[in-house]
């Protein structure tokens, strides 16, 4: 991470769209991402599976496409035409196989990286997709090296220090998280940026779909332990600073990746 | 664990005692084991170094014991009195090392478990005592298996995770937290409690002490995301259950341990 990288303004969209409606989504992806461009962001992410909705039932097999398919090309045009990078989530088709996935896309229309879910949650996922098996997928954007995780994954402990192992400094989670499961995105997020001494963008839908009611309270949490950012439950654009200097002035005071003991946690693997 | 149990009711004793002097801290325990007795607690819980007093520089090696030691015989004297089990934080003396340790003395006076601090912070613990190499220590406790770890320890989710893996009911942490560190009593506890389906009862020092500030806050964790009890800045004795049916059910809601995918994890050791 250069030292004199400006921070990297990040818009967090918590939004359900409209489920089903692949054409509405990318419109309100449009109007999101107007509205994130004209407030500076360099960075828009989106929850999971927007382009399509979550609680689709079988249409997530239909509406599936490959990560170069004609949505990516439709939210390349409108990350080209915004001048900002998007991360979206969506279901991904690879042969006959249905990967519950997130894109990075820059602003020059570059697909930047493709995230496959590895922690599927439930009946409904395990039953719709395919789990992912690359646990650490990242890229560099705006002289931030940028991690991509979906929703249950970043539940997990193990999934996010790999990330910190491999230099990740602001993780990109699209999540679908909902009733009674407020505690993680009110209390596992900041301590997830706090432990590993990263940001974490953590992006909700909100409102009720099919069984589920979710329940936004979207956030950005820094390393120090702060919550920058905080949604409520309906929808909103909230938009933010990941500070590079913020990061290491808080890596110094926190030594926990050179405090570990590796040694010591065979019985993880 | 029987599902016929009765939870454990468990004593929290948050203060600093009067560090330098041993006579003095087992005379407050004797006191707060009374108290906690009367309250019904079959477990009460001292916060790391609660023997000796924590920042007590060389007098670290001048006041270390054995494990089997006179203190011991003392702690296990106070035990069998009340009729309670008790674990203090002591500097460990073995040959030419001392290492922050904390021991559980049942109710009849055996010792049952003895645990080296194995994530030792900063320049004085640093400086001062050798770290431990056994990550998990455990024992039976009134139908629980209980889990011994200290202070900076539980800051490592890779730590309690290896209790998770081995059964680990209730975590014991004795700890020294000080200022600006509110964010691990107040954020990352409960959290451990809930990423790993287990109670965590995390018992501090408190206010002035040599060049530290001691914040107090201790806490008991239970596995469905709820605090169920919080100190303040103070000096004070807790007393809260710890309820074998509640951690059962919680379990059933939240598999994160079935869900692990440890194939992936594999940068972590």
């Amino acid at each position: 991470m250069p030292s004199s990288t400006p921070p990297l303004r990040t818009a967090l969209l918590q939004s359900s769209g409209r489920p089903g409606s692949v054409a509405a989504n990318l419109k309100a992806l449009d109007e999101a991402a107007a509205r994130a461009a004209d407030a500076g962001a360099g960075l828009l992410v989106c929850p999971e599976m927007f382009l399509t909705g979550y609680a689709i039932g079988e249409d997530v097999h239909r509406l599936a496409e490959s990560a170069d398919g004609d949505a990516a090309d439709a939210v390349a045009d409108i990350a080209v035409r915004h001048g900002l990078a998007v991360v979206y989530g969506y279901p991904e088709r690879d042969d006959d196989k249905v990967y519950n996935s997130a894109q990075l896309i820059d602003s020059t229309g570059t697909r930047l990286a493709n995230y496959r879910k590895t922690h599927l949650f439930g009946g409904f996922e395990q039953d719709s997709f395919t789990p992912g098996e690359v646990p650490v997928v990242q890229a560099e954007l705006g002289g931030l090296r940028i991690g991509l995780m979906i929703c249950y994954d970043v539940e997990f402990p193990e999934n996010v220090r790999a990330h910190a192992l491999a230099g990740t400094d602001l993780l990109l989670v699209p999540t679908a998280q909902m009733h009674p499961f407020q505690f993680v995105a009110e209390a596992v997020v900041p301590v997830r940026a706090w432990e590993n001494q990263m940001y974490v963008a953590y992006v909700n839908r909100t409102g009720p779909e099919g069984e589920f009611e979710f329940v936004g309270l979207s956030c950005l949490a820094s390393p120090d332990g702060a919550t920058r950012l905080r949604a409520g439950r309906g929808e909103e654009l909230l938009v933010g600073e990941v500070d590079g200097a913020l990061l290491r002035a808080s890596r110094e005071t926190n030594p926990y990746l050179r405090d570990r003991r590796p040694g010591l946690y065979a019985s993880l693997v």
